[in-house]
């Protein structure tokens, strides 16, 4: 294995330096040698080391796309040229009550684009996208390659587990990264999403990068520069890409918990489309659509207006159901979700103290709220309750009088739902002036 | 064991802040039990993570003292309150023809002050002081504790091999540090170095921590740094301490090689004192007598001018030779030195291609040459040549005629002092006017 040692590589990353793709092919590579007990050229300890020497003096755009395709050449790659249309993918950097995939997938099915999504499980705050779904009792997610193509082209979306087989490196390093305190990167994280991404399959990918307080990425010019980064590393590798930054100061939905989140987006389609879930699912499905006819994600709107009005329709809700039956699930879920889904044994109406705007719902301590009631999960192989959670009656910018509704808390026990109704009183903002709500898209990535 | 975790730590330094000591005390203290198999709270990847993030953040000066007591604790301590007087240590940060041990030892023993150095294997240009005094015939290093108090008492200084019982913690450390390039850390190398120099229990140290293209340190002022961040380290637990920030551009002695370096300890020894290292052995000696005594090592006049009045009175090398005998070494190598330790099959001599005056000799280059040849190693376990390296005959500042001597390789063939002397010619650098030659002492830190 060439002349490369560990340490040396190291020191020039500790040292402000950059390495030549060669040399970063041969450190990963080595590394999960390592792991293998293959090798022990490159340690554990010394790929720590590594990883935080660049979190800290971080990576050039080169190392970034270098990383990139070694974890999507560590495994294998989903071939969607079979399916008959256009096909896309969609990301989010993870928020509180983000059930836009949801919508995103049969919004882009019903208008032709086939929509594949694997997911991995959801790490804090509340589960992810495979722990919503699994809240329709039968629905699957672990689908064969095989039965994956087949529901993508015959419903026209699919969503379901990433495979172990799928960029094996990716998840080895990550799995280093979330014990050492090296997930903090701009480059490690763009590298990792986008090598999964690229492995999909996908020839159009949206990306929703959130940022706010509930957001993995707080600040919105981090932010920006994750969706600039993402978006350069997806037009490199020939796929069409947008990035919208979105803000993730208040929770997104109304739902915070798997099954209220589900039933929130069966609710929503079973409408037109209102709020502002509704409003950032059509955007990323409107970005797609138009990268997917061959347009640019900035010119959105003829795309947009057809998307409201399958949504209006019915379409959406239509596709939504024949990828739920595809996949196992009661799809009388999206006649009467609230009914086909878990109910928490406890259920309390919050009422709203006194007579105010409100002014901030921080989305991290709604998030974690729901988390503590057993919606999320702490570790990766954690149970999630599907039942538990918080419904939010109001948002920022709303006048609300004191024994208005404030949230409903779905709980196992008095005692959770107590904690919880407490713990949400006292993160909840009021003020005394009318508030201007910010914006929920804040930026476009092209 | 309490409510910490490694991650959280980690991303506490990560992020620029500072960690108690029961938190660094925990982090330590868990990674040695995972080391020996009895926890997996901190494993080497977190721990390499964390040393990492300090390198590239710092520790604060309150991390480098709690640090350095968990490290002296994690073993024995040495109790030298048996011996009759005062006791001294000393240590030098490492640099090219630095024989200032094997003078500052006996020097002190001559004028009362106990000298008990415990020294660790050399590692890098050229061999350690181990290796140096091995190349005496007979000379023992590994000598019990009980041995090296009666050799402390009987002569007056005694130098050996540090045990496996002192500061554990520190080899452990050390160990991951090396592969994981997290060496150059000051609070990192202070603690290392203070905590051996604490658990070797005198109550005087000294330190010489050089600085220049030849050290560990080229940088003057980060040389100074450690030796404040050290002496403050000593201080705070007690001890009398001074360091000397010296100059290591040049190498300090005249021979760079194991037993060439003995040799011209000896005959320094043996003549009244003249030249760089009989000056800086003087200055450390000086400095630890006049602490010994009471006094500021700043106002140590009249200790140097006893201590070369000893010098040329023969007592300090009365007291070497006292010790080499005690350690089991040819005592007869103090009279004829060349002629008892062990010689190089090849010696050749190299004279100075054209006139001019010295204006570099870069210490890195001559030690690589000398390691080259076989005085140094690689690796912990190398073997290294007592015999081989190079002999100088001229020194930075020195007028040269074309012709005249500039250096004696040493080496085990021909092509191995040819190949050293082509590379020495190289790097020596003559110009045309008269250079004055940078002071060697350049600063004194109490």
């Amino acid at each position: 294995m060439a002349g490369w040692r560990a340490a040396d590589l190291i020191g020039r990353k500790r040292d402000g330096g950059a390495l030549g793709e060669a040399e970063l092919r041969w450190l990963v590579g080595a590394y999960l040698e390592t792991l293998e007990g293959r090798s022990s050229a490159v340690s554990e300890a010394q790929m720590a080391a590594f990883l935080m020497a660049g979190v800290l003096r971080g990576f050039t755009e080169d190392e970034a796309l270098a990383l990139t395709w070694i974890l999507v050449e560590s495994g294998e790659v989903l071939d969607l040229s079979s399916l008959p249309g256009p096909t896309a993918d969609k990301h989010s950097t993870g928020g509180v009550g983000d059930g836009t995939t949801l919508l995103v997938a049969p919004l882009l099915a019903s208008a032709g684009v086939q929509l594949v999504k694997l997911s991995g499980r959801g790490l804090g705050h509340t589960g992810g996208t495979l722990d919503k779904l699994e809240s329709i009792p039968g629905f699957r997610v672990d689908l064969e390659p095989g039965e994956l193509l087949r529901v993508a082209a015959e419903v026209g979306c699919v969503v379901a587990a990433q495979t172990e087989r799928l960029v094996p490196a990716d998840k080895a390093l990550y799995a280093l990264r979330d014990v050492t305190g090296t997930v903090a990167s701009t480059a490690l994280i763009a590298s990792s999403v986008m090598s999964k991404k690229l492995a999909s399959g996908a020839s159009v990918i949206v990306l929703d990068v959130k940022a706010g307080d509930g957001a993995f990425l707080p600040d919105a010019t981090a932010a920006g520069e994750l969706a600039e980064l993402c978006v350069r590393i997806a037009t490199g590798a020939g796929r069409a890409c947008a990035a919208l930054v979105t803000a993730m100061d208040q929770p997104l939905g109304t739902g915070i918990g798997n099954a209220l989140e589900v039933a929130e987006c069966v609710e929503l389609l079973q409408e037109p489309p209102a709020g502002r879930l509704a409003l950032i699912a059509l955007e990323l499905a409107a970005a797609a659509l138009a990268m997917a006819r061959g347009g640019s994600a900035a010119a959105r709107e003829s795309e947009r207006e057809e998307l409201v009005g399958r949504w209006e329709r019915g379409e959406a809700l239509e596709k939504l159901r024949a990828m739920v039956a595809a996949q196992g699930g009661d799809a009388s879920v999206c006649d009467t979700p609230r009914k086909v889904l878990p109910r928490a044994p406890v259920v309390r109406a919050v009422p709203v103290g006194r007579a105010g705007v409100v002014t901030a719902l921080p989305a991290r301590a709604v998030g974690e709220t729901a988390a503590v009631l057993g919606a999320g999960r702490a570790r990766k192989d954690d149970p999630v309750d599907p039942a538990v959670g918080v419904q939010l009656h109001v948002e920022v910018g709303q006048a609300v009088e004191a024994g208005s509704p404030f949230v409903t808390v779905h709980a196992r026990t008095d005692a959770d739902a107590e904690a919880a109704a407490g713990r949400l009183l006292a993160v909840l903002d009021l003020g005394e002036d009318a508030v201007e709500p910010p914006p929920t898209l804040r930026r476009l990535v092209t």
